[in-house]
Formats: structure tokens, C-alpha cells, sequence
């Protein structure tokens, strides 16, 4: 059998774009669930679903249950959905990067992982072609058939297991949290000096496109990779304003050195 | 007077890409100058100009000099051209970020800084509309000379005086080097687990695009932001078989928190 249906459990910022996506390539949302009334609404406007602020009135009709709420809900909401029987034998799927699908097993015995490897804002569309899906089930069929389910929304699903999905959400806090803030010290010095931050934001563009072909490490320049420890010191000679990023930039300049 | 003509001392990424794109605005390149003749000629190929290795063969006809050599080696260049006596009023800038424009002071009595503010390959092409160009001269009439220059090559020209630019140089560093080094790293854990660095790549190119219009305190997402000690937890013990990595997640992840 294969997914033609799924209740979006979670209107926030994953479930959300999951939701519009999936229904936007002719999967049945059957219902959404929010706690926030208003979040269920919006996503139910635009899926053509039903939709609810209580997880006891999920309904037991879909294919498959997306829980997209905050990693440490899932447990507390598989126990919820668990005590209503008529649920018990669904694939139940959560969207974490971080949470392993056993958090389910004590409740449901299909599960799995359906998992949009990018960062999503509800202010912001998503060009799902593009967005790596990491699907798992211990189930072969129930993974097969989120395989295919990944494949209706993107050209790029991969089976990702727990403790692949693990380190990969461990480099992805590198390269998309830490990069930020990196982004966000950039900043700050600027309106410290009262220059506008447009000045970098091309850089940080382009600093992300060169890597979209090549490997970053053939693509490090500055005055760590080249050993320029006049500009170096300089640069620390600046941050003595701000002590935090000093020690900041020892450490990655070291880092880069090696 | 404005610009109209261009020598171009220097031909590797900032002034191949420099030199281009003044051509294809109608500037005149009169001669190219390389130590490495593949250079000079590559160069010089592309904007119909003569090319030389020797700088004592620099002409004295242009009505600036844009010296696009490594920042160490700007002073001894202009100490070189100093001793071609028509060269000496002649208009003398460079494109460093990290050096300021008093390295041309004991040669020279006009000079100035003509600094792209992009991180520029020889093997990418370079959209230079949207370039920040940041110019800077003692001398008024030069530094409106420059400014007009900037606009026939980019939309985003502006005054940035030597203390400016050190600023936006370490904040470059920060948001360039830095942030390609996390990419580094990402890629690094992923190709250890034998995961294609494909799977991030498009968070990547989100992370930069998502602070394109929006400060990127705004943005920020993840465990660190939001306290999530058991994530972090299990990051750190994962990051055990990377320590140097370990310690940098650590410290980013505290500069986050606070």
C-alpha cells in the first residue's frame, strides 16, 4: 500500500510547510492538529482539512500520522494519541532530527522518521524540490512506502538511520545554527562602527554558493589558511572590545590552521 | 576629471575579475601587469590590452593605477613603481580589505583604497552589480573620482574610510572564513560517517538566504538558542571523536546561550 492520506499533527513551522507541501502534491489532508487555534486554522485553510485543537479528536482514517511538534512534546503526544485504541495500528511518523524514532516504541508498532533536512519559517516559502527528506522505519514496507511518500514532494529522499540522522543534525547545527551566529557577530560589529550590515550580506551570499559545487576546504581563503599572523593579530587587537568573539576567533583561526 | 583609464598591477582573483568587468563597463584597460605571464596574458586577453611581467615596464599614461597584488606585497610594489619617476603623481589604489591606504604614504601623494567587498575566484563568475564597493582617498577630488568609478561597475559604492575598512575586515572574516570553516566541519562529520555532504548543502543556502532580508539574531534556531541541554548533551558526546570540534561546538553553543 502506499500513503495517500496523513492527519499533520503540529502546525508549526516544519509542520506547516510539510503540510501545504504534501497537499500540494495531491496527498489527503485529512486533518490538522494544533494546540494554537490559529495555527491549525491557517494550515487547515490552505489543505482543505479538517482541523482541531485536541489530540483526542484525531481522527483513526489516515495513512500515515505526522507529528511535527517540539522534540521534547513527541513522547507526551504518542502517549496521548497511544490511549485512544483506534489509533494503535497507524504509522505514526515524527519529523525530528534530533529524536530517535524509538521514542515511539513504547506506544505505536509502526513508526518512523520523515525528517526535511532544511530550515523552515512560516515567513519564508520552501522550494521542497531541493529539500532533503530523511526517511526511516524499522519496517520495510512502512519505510518503502515513506520512501515514496518523500519522492512526491522532493528529487532528494534518502533512508537515513538513527544514528546517521543523529550526526547529520550534529553538522547541521554547525552549518546552519553556528553559521548564523557567526552571521549575527558580523553584525553586531558593524552597528557597533555604524555600517550597514548590507555590506556583507552579498559575502555571506556568495560564501554559501561556493560551496553548493566544491568542497569548503578548497574554498578557505583569508588570513588563517594563509598564515598572516600580522592581519591576525590586528583583528585580535579589534576584539579586544569584545572579549567573547576574541576568544572566538582564536579558536577557529587555530582551527583553520591546523 | 574622472577615470577613464586603468592599469591593472596584479591579476589574480580580485583583479581579473576587477579588471573584466571595468573593461565590460568601457573603462580602458591599457596594460596588465603579472609576475606570472599566464596571468597577465589571461587578462589581458580579455580586455584587449598589452600585458607585461616587469613592473618597470608599467606605463605612464593611465589615469589610475589599481594595484590588486597579496596585501604583504603592496608596499614593496609601490616602492618599485615609486622609482619610474612620470608614475610619481599618478593615482595609486589598492583592494585590500586589511591594509590601509597609508602604505602608499612614503611613495606617493595621491592614493586611495578601491576594495570589493566579495570573496572572488577566478573559476566563479562574479555579479558585480551587486558588489559592495568601498572606496576611500585623502584627497577629496580622488575619492570622487573613485566613488564615480564604483558606480560604472556596481550599485553599492561607499565611503569607507581605513578605520572603516579594518572593521568590515575582521566582520568579513567572521562571516567568510569562519562560517566556510563550519562547512568544513560539517563536511568533515559527514563524510567520516560516509554521508554525502549533498544532504546539506541546501541548508546552506538557506542559512544565507534567510539573512538576505532579516537581522540574523532573528533567525537564529537550534539547541543553543533554546536551552535544549539534552541535545547539546548528545552532541558533545558524539563531537568526543572530534576534540578540537568539540571544544569550538562548546564555545559557540555558550556565545548563543548568553
Amino acid at each position: 500500500m502506499s500513503i495517500r492520506s496523513v492527519i499533520m499533527i503540529g502546525a508549526g513551522n516544519a509542520g506547516f510547510h510539510l503540510g501545504l507541501r504534501l497537499y500540494s502534491t495531491g496527498v489527503n489532508v485529512l486533518q490538522v492538529f494544533s494546540r494554537t487555534e490559529e495555527k491549525a486554522l491557517r494550515l487547515a485553510g490552505q489543505t482543505a482539512s479538517r482541523w482541531t485543537t485536541k489530540l483526542r479528536d484525531i481522527a483513526p482514517n489516515a495513512d500515515c500520522y505526522i507529528i511535527a511538534v517540539h522534540d521534547d512534546d513527541i513522547g507526551q503526544v504518542s502517549e496521548t494519541l497511544y490511549s485512544n485504541p483506534p489509533l494503535r495500528d497507524k504509522l505514526f511518523v515524527h519529523t525530528s532530527g534530533s529524536t530517535p524514532s524509538s521514542v515511539f516504541k513504547p506506544y505505536f508498532h509502526r513508526y518512523g522518521v520523515f525528517y526535511p533536512l532544511q530550515t523552515l519559517s512560516i515567513s519564508r516559502p520552501a522550494d521542497f524540490t531541493d529539500i532533503p527528506i530523511c526517511v526511516f522505519a524499522p519496517d520495510r514496507e512502512d519505510e518503502d512506502d515513506l520512501f515514496q511518500l518523500g519522492q512526491t514532494i522532493s528529487r532528494k529522499v534518502s533512508r537515513i538511520d538513527d544514528e546517521q540522522r543523529a550526526v547529520l543534525h550534529v553538522a547541521a547545527v554547525f552549518v546552519n545554527n553556528f553559521a548564523n551566529h557567526l552571521f549575527h557577530i558580523g553584525h553586531q560589529i558593524l552597528e557597533k562602527e555604524g555600517l550597514p550590515f548590507d555590506l556583507l550580506r552579498p559575502l555571506i551570499r556568495e560564501t554559501a554558493m561556493k560551496v553548493q559545487e566544491d568542497d569548503p576546504s578548497k574554498m578557505q581563503t583569508g588570513p588563517a589558511v594563509r598564515g598572516d599572523r600580522a592581519t591576525i593579530e590586528r583583528h585580535l587587537g579589534y576584539l579586544e572590545k569584545f572579549p567573547e568573539w576574541k576568544e572566538l576567533y582564536e579558536m577557529v583561526t587555530k582551527s583553520i590552521s591546523v
